[in-house]
């Protein structure tokens, strides 16, 4: 098996790719408008002169299925070859070594690209050094714009190819040749999803560039470096990784301040050790009355800190997060001007908006959908978590019941029934849910593909995070058992870092170097196209969801429950350490390539860490009123229960406070952006304003 | 004293104002560039063969100071009369019957107004009937282009002039005939404001259009209409003033609900006016134990109805709001883009939104403006309210002393003085307090018009809630004395609808009658200038900063307090059905008509208003904790305070998050709004690439 990241013979083998074979001259029958048939072997050409190059890069390859005979893999060409006005995508197509082999290798001449870039809203840097949204018409002025390869970045140019490959929708009915009648094609149907649906399409996948990919390794996690190449990162996996990889290092070395304050707290008190072995021990140490002036304080501090530092954390970051997006040209993306997603459905009618035609779905029909169906759904899974932890409580009360009575070898065993069984329950939960989501957000029928994206992510979310905390709520808010909560906490937290360090960086160096490395070396000069069909030998990249919600539940157990285990800062801030390294790692060598679209932020990840950030200040105030200390304190200075708990709720709303007034203080972008901002809105309106009577007229 | 709104003789006069009377040929000989002087006595011509009209319409009166020589009149007139790119207003000017007087009366040619309406990003009616950003370049599509009168509203034309007039800047070094040198202008100065502390203007105000007012007065109070006529305020007032009548109106049928479970609750429990006369007689009568369990009921009801109702009127009226402003064509309001206001100062630079060379200032130092001065200002006299409440405190205490150790006709007395005592410090206070919030936020320098209001408004609705509140909460949190809060809320209540009816519908009635109406009489064929004259004394309208208050507070005692006292909202609807006539009244009769620039909504005020909604969630809940029916209940059901106060804490934190909950889900602009919203915004996109290579070759 040929890995996408080896190193060698990858320049020679582009160009490899390239070299002129004899052209076959059998003409294509079935499709009127598609005239220009293919050479066998070659490069479909570019339709405009401009457009046409010597070098073409192959940057996706089709799949197509085994049963595909030629004629409809000709048509499948032609179509990919053909202009945007005839129905075609406007892209280059390459057949594969010879007609037979399952692979269609695309690529994008110059004008569709450009004008995907336009019609994507990406900004691009103009000839004053300023981002400005790309126009068409006004490429000339423009940097690199004769250049695609430094024009857009290779993550662009890939995503761009999907989306015209997608986006294929028929102009008329259609018979695709070679396939049976009922997978006609009737007007403005889907080209791609009938296609995938017939079986002709199996896979898409965009390719790597092994050289770029090797220097992308070095800069990136092959070195001690302390930076991640975020540039780099954009360039070759998107925006949605590059954001990803951005926020993790943003958060980890945000992590300092809490880390530092942990490990003071922690030698002056000289109590955490003692406190970790209680808690362990679960045996309360009389000892904790001597000095608890100075633990109050010392949790106190943690605690407000905590707390206060994830709001200014968060709006650090969107200011971060505003410039990374100016930086990438996506500030002003035109998704919901552009075209529906391709299983958007819907009746034909007039956008209000654009004026043009297309596909329409009411807005209260959506929202309904979402009111009726997906969140009773949603509320029916999180109730079944319930209902599993409280089984699971059940079952263990009358496993330990059942032990005392019998006490035998056997009665020990059962102890660890409920949780084998709870374990198993939740997993297949989270499976089922996984599904029965993905088929409530495509029946919410999202135009636009980052709606759809994030209301599948806000779903899923709730239901992980749920099912991650349910039972850390129950002990802390139910039980209100301060010292088993520790314990939890503190044994979720070293065996989810030593699960994560084995499954994400042992795991996948032994299968690197053991199985890949000795295959790698068997195939040094095959021809390119086996080396682009070994990269679909990879598993697809299963998404960014499990990386954020990896960081997500950190920032839980961090910013929720941080009072009762003040070294959790210490522990994330030395996992994600090594968690940069091993997440670059597995998407660059263990995956196949994946699609992103150009994304402005992190979508819903956003409002998660903030929602969480404000729950926060609920969870730790409870805390520290159940802590033992504060208990003590109070009792010292005759404060009852009742005195206790509405301070506790006074620091509570006080907290609250601040943290609003924090978030609305500090401004969301930098003033910078947003004068860049205010200018590009300001060159639109004076453009309507120059513009609108010629435009109108004509 | 003629009055504005008088009924007689008004569209005789304004013709009769446009009557052609002898040229005087005195050429002008200080400006050089003003080169075309007014016939004395007579309109100054409009520069463009277009805006000439036989018909002008008088907009707004220049005050003159007494001393102002004719030379200083005559260059003011060729000023207001010279085109804009000659450094003049592009307006048109009247001298008044003679050269001597010391008014000028202006109007607007068509073209300056098309222009401003452009500049100030208004939106009108287009051909196809919807409504679109107005431009100068297209504005033959536009409807009713060719008629002023029809095509801007009165409001509208009025505020054009003054923010043109305002707007005036000296283009080089000028010397101002007839004034010292010290007067002298320097290059981009403001001329209007430097005429003014040269005490050359002393005032300026729109004038009132008779005919028009006669016709809204009958549509708005005379007769018994229920709704009132939103466009026609919107037309002859303009927006602020339309916002506030609709906010008002809004807001008035919305007590309808509150009221009528308020009723309901006291007519089935029967206790509300035993709750009265307890409260106010003190005494906790025995009998509230009987049939505690209704009550409970009943004030809980009462009191999770009203926060929740609260949240939701706030979205239903930002919706309306919304559907107001694109009514009114102030959706896409462009003051970031204009002038800034005339009192702005900084250095000359290059905008970096607009590329136009004004004057800058940046924002950082405004931030740290308001970081170190303004909050620390604020801060000081929300504290000197607080000391003065405390010295209130200690005084009646002390009094009270004293009157029992005495026991005397004299020591009687002094039982008043600190309450008298306590009330001047307080209007001082609040006097002291409106100059120097005035000065703070003119010390911040704000750019836009909006901005500063908005500021000013800010500081002042704090200090003035917290001044109307502060006794309240006092009792409520410290105090935590229920029947004193009740009977102090119900006396508040009355006496300040008592007052205001008094002050806004008694008093002005009387005065309109017995003062104003006989003088009326008096000159009925006066010649217009002098009926123009005599709507100088009226007093100015003091703005709607006292009415929003006002409503504010209400809503403060209903939303924060209603649990006390169920029939707020009763008492509130009958009050505002006669505030709505009394303050139509006022605005049409008492007062000099108001300038006010378009605005697209409520401003601070919406903040504001949501602000206290959230708010009153704390104090419900702390209050049903309070009430001794709780308690009781508690008792009867065994529950500690602590298990009480927690028990309403989770309430509290349930409608918080639930409240927040319907304030996202509930969109803040109608689906159809949105969709133009975002039709405009396609447009100018579309334009923009359209338009860019042209427009920046050109």
């Amino acid at each position: 098996m040929m890995k996408a990241g080896d190193d060698e013979g990858a320049a020679g083998g582009r160009l490899g790719f390239l070299k002129q074979q004899d052209s076959d001259a059998k003409e294509g029958k079935t499709l009127s408008k598609l005239s220009s048939t293919p050479a066998k072997g070659d490069w479909t050409k570019a339709s405009c002169p401009c457009c046409e190059s010597k070098q073409v890069e192959p940057l996706v390859l089709v799949k197509l299925g085994g049963k595909v005979g030629p004629e409809t893999k000709r048509w499948l060409i032609r179509l990919i070859g053909a202009q945007q006005k005839d129905g075609g995508a406007g892209l280059l197509a390459h057949p594969g070594e010879d007609a037979q082999s399952s692979i269609i290798v695309v690529s994008a001449p110059r004008c569709t690209l450009l004008r995907a870039t336009e019609e994507l809203g990406l900004c691009k840097t103009y000839k004053t050094g300023e981002m400005e949204a790309f126009s068409y018409n006004d490429r000339d002025n423009f940097r690199n714009s004769n250049n695609m390869e430094a024009f857009l970045t290779l993550a662009e140019r890939e995503y761009i190819v999907k989306y015209e490959l997608e986006g294929l929708r028929a102009q008329k009915d259609l018979r695709i040749p070679g396939l049976p009648d009922k997978y006609t094609l009737h007007n403005r149907d889907n080209i791609w999803q009938k296609l995938c649906s017939a079986g002709v399409i199996v896979d898409m996948f965009p390719l790597h560039n092994s050289e770029k990919l090797k220097q992308l390794k070095e800069a990136w996690y092959l070195g001690n470096q302390l930076s991640q190449p975020l540039d780099s990162v954009n360039e070759y996996f998107g925006n949605s990784v590059a954001f990803y990889f951005s926020f993790l290092d943003f958060y980890t070395w945000s992590l300092l301040p809490p880390a530092i304050l942990g490990l003071s707290i922690a030698y002056f008190s000289g109590e955490v050790q003692k406190e970790v072995v209680e808690s362990v021990s679960k045996s309360q140490s009389p000892e904790i009355q001597v000095d608890s002036g100075l633990m109050v304080s010392g949790h106190m501090i943690q605690a407000v800190f905590s707390m206060l530092w994830s709001t200014v954390v968060m709006e650090l970051w969107k200011r971060r997060s505003a410039t990374l997006s100016y930086r990438w040209g996506t500030l002003q993306l035109a998704e919901r001007f552009a075209e529906p997603r391709p299983s958007f459905h819907g009746k034909l009618g007039v956008n209000p908006v654009t004026g043009r035609v297309e596909l329409l779905f009411s807005e209260w029909q959506r929202d309904l959908r979402m009111l009726l169906v997906s969140v009773p759904g949603v509320g029916l899974f999180l109730g079944l978590v319930v209902v599993g932890m409280m089984c699971f409580y059940w079952g263990e009360a009358q496993v330990k019941q059942l032990h005392k009575d019998w006490d035998s070898y056997l009665s020990q065993t059962f102890l660890y029934i409920p949780s084998v069984l709870h374990i198993v329950y939740t997993n297949m939960l989270g499976n089922v849910y996984r599904n029965v989501a993905q088929s409530l957000t495509e029946f919410e029928n999202h135009r636009e593909e980052s709606a759809f994206e994030n209301h599948l992510t806000a779903k899923v979310l709730v239901f992980t995070f749920f099912n991650n905390f349910a039972v850390l709520f129950h002990i802390a808010f139910f039980k209100q058992d301060v010292s088993l909560l520790r314990k939890r906490l503190a044994s979720l937290l070293i065996v989810t870092q030593l699960v994560n360090q084995v499954t994400e960086v042992v795991i996948p160096f032994l299968v690197d170097r053991f199985i890949s490395a000795p295959r790698r070396n068997e195939k040094e000069d095959d021809p390119q196209e086996d080396k682009f069909r070994n990269q679909r030998s990879l598993p697809p990249f299963p998404g960014l969801f499990a990386e954020y919600i990896e960081l997500l539940v950190q920032f839980g157990y961090l910013s929720l429950f941080s009072c009762v285990f003040p070294l959790t800062a210490v522990l994330l801030l030395l996992n994600n350490v090594t968690e940069i390294r091993s997440d670059a790692y597995k998407i660059c060598k263990l995956f196949r390539k994946p699609f992103y679209p150009p994304v402005s932020n992190m979508g819903v990840w956003q409002i998660a860490f903030e929602i969480l950030s404000f729950a926060s200040v609920v969870s730790n105030c409870w805390l520290l009123l159940l802590s033992p200390h504060i208990q003590v304190w109070g009792q010292e200075n005759g404060l009852s229960g009742g005195n206790l708990l509405l301070m506790a709720v006074i620091v509570e709303h006080v907290l609250f406070l601040v943290k609003f007034i924090i978030a609305v203080v500090i401004p969301d972008e930098p003033y910078w952006i947003r004068k860049k901002r205010e200018h590009m809105e300001y060159a639109s309106m004076w453009a309507l304003r120059q513009m609108t009577l010629e435009a109108r007229e004509s």
